[in-house]
């Protein structure tokens, strides 16, 4: 439990330091299929099923974005959440609302399009920009829907 | 409000006449686009946006079909649920999961992939199929999300 | 479309006649199965499936009550949704939450435990109370989900 | 149900109608109070409890607008729902997102700040303006939830 | 993995510790600005945008309160969630509920009203009373909605 | 932040390591009561309240299990989801689907049925059978709602 830390404080003109998380949800809509081309048609149905289809299918992905840092004392915010939402907007989702992930998406190019490699390659995106629009946080975690019922997460590590 | 029925109910062996509305939800997941083949490329992009890019795009469609009838007295039921589900996923979800709209799906041929139009072809195949597995249910509305904000409903007219 | 009705209102202090149609969502968590005492063990798990456990199963309802009416001049109103959801929660959720459908409700006595049957139950229940708590609001419908996927919907008619 | 309309349509470029109902959501988070000035301020806490609170509250708002017709046989639509998303920010959540409905909106000015009234008031605005961007369709429904648990519901009459 | 702990528990009369989290949602509705008295009007707007509109706006928040601890073998709880919500509601909700954060919470005082800032108080309040309502159990984490999609999260360090 | 870690991967065929954490959501409907039967009828009620209702009561219960690891290159998959949701199945929510956890349960023979004790019990189903069917996964963790406001967690520890 959060004690206090009169006078220890490495920041003076904060009272204390709390690790707030901050998360924010966008989504897009995203055609895509399981694919590997190192392998035949029959295996990629074999291993895939009905995700290898080769005409597609899609989902309304969510995305969560969680940044983790001590509130400003001038705003009372880890970080802004509207500019938190611009940056994924403008970075991530834009390049990934109705297109094809196998196809339109430079980041995606040659990698099979699970959640599972789309998440890394998000993380790898807002990380390092997240810096640019919050003195005190940092990226902690992102978690992806592809469905209600099926979901991933990533910590970057 | 129903007042009761006593002696006038056509149907001797019911106590009363109760019109009960008893929906299911299901899910499939599918990609479309939407794309006039009569325009150009141009007109397309013009009138439809993103969702005429032409390397598709999808979505986690919901689809919830009513029946209205009076409780079977011997079940209480106005349609088993289970054997609607099984129809619903037999003759419409299967057709349409981890599909393409556009490419894949014979009813769909030569129609503009709108939620519009799948709504009404949905109603046509399952319209005629409820007699079979309910004695006193008819097929009332159908309801079709194509996001959580965006959805169609259809009552067959 | 409403386009006024000035000088031409039945209820003369109104300005003007709007039907709104105003909703409270409450919930309860019950046992039941169902079963008709009618027929062999057999033959209820033949209808029933895994409804029939004799064991009971059981599941969180959600319980949506809408009254339709024109708002009160005084309050902007058409029922006060406290005291909708005090008359819900005291005739109807108290005596179906943490109980069995089939064992513990006098008002389900001698009726097979189905949605349906419920729903009508509670339509009795209600309709003839919201005249006490509104002026102007009557029962319009009333709709019970058993679960995401299952609901039924009830007019009283 | 609908059993085709060959020879008999009104519209001869159209194959059938279809009326089909079509909804988008969107949403504002506001302030309000409910507050009779005709009365006392004891009075309006009597009636309205805790939402007379002076200091006003405040809620997350979800707005469903329904608008039905026959799909354009051109596009598949009832209504293009960017055009519909675009005139309902503009000319309704605009005017409502981050205020207080009391005391910053227009066309709440001296009415009770209630979801009855609220809901009135954007069928008036909605209803008009539907033909600039709809040629087949028109206005059925409002849906206004207040909360998850409480929402209202108006279809013009 | 849990492999069991036989012969090692401190707690004799236990077969084994299982760390278990256990959490609650309760909701309030509360009004509220973003707005440092510091600053010029001018400034704040340009900062916090439409968050900062002097009138005030609004959300309904939702409040998750875990709690971790080894199940009590009596009961088979960690804590029981009926006295839980009861802490809950008496201690954090009932102040915040059909309140404005900024005007009528004492322990918001002079604090901004973001939510970083009241999820820190919510934790002050409610983790040093947690041992009198449960013996095994301690605060883990407090998550607060604002909106559906805007959140944030504290474990108390 | 992951930084990459060209050339230090302990398995040279991946570019690099990144810990993913996939989970599925299923459902089961089941009835239960809280009792101790060590203890009297109304020492029951007095703990346990309106959940230990001789007639049982009962629940829509959401599993989410969550399932770590780094992602199969061939793949792209920390774990099949598919076959996740088949083992999940198969051992965990078949044996509890429209059962009553006192007394249908083998694995919940002699334990009181709360949610806690029942997530336990389920871990060690899940957690020695999750490697049968991924060569990279491991069992994070198992997230059991008893109600939308109600759940529990566990991390096998």
């Amino acid at each position: 439990m959060n004690v206090g830390c009169a006078g220890l404080c490495i920041f003076a003109h904060r009272s204390c330091q709390n690790m707030v998380y901050v998360s924010r949800k966008e989504h897009f809509n995203a055609a895509h299929k399981l694919y590997n081309p190192a392998w035949t048609k029959e295996k990629n149905v074999e291993i895939f099923g009905p995700c290898a289809n080769e005409n597609w299918h899609g989902h309304n992905f969510e995305l969560i974005v969680t940044v983790k840092g001590n509130p400003d004392p001038d705003t009372g915010f880890v970080i802004d959440l509207k500019k938190l939402s611009t940056l994924i907007r403008n970075e991530v989702t834009e390049q990934l609302d109705h297109k094809n992930l196998n196809l339109d998406v430079p980041f995606m190019k040659d990698k099979l399009a699970s959640c599972e490699n789309l998440i890394v390659e998000i993380w790898k995106i807002l990380a390092p920009r997240i810096p640019a629009i919050s003195k005190y946080g940092m990226l902690h975690s992102i978690k992806l829907y592809e469905t209600p019922r099926n979901y991933v997460e990533y910590f970057g590590e």
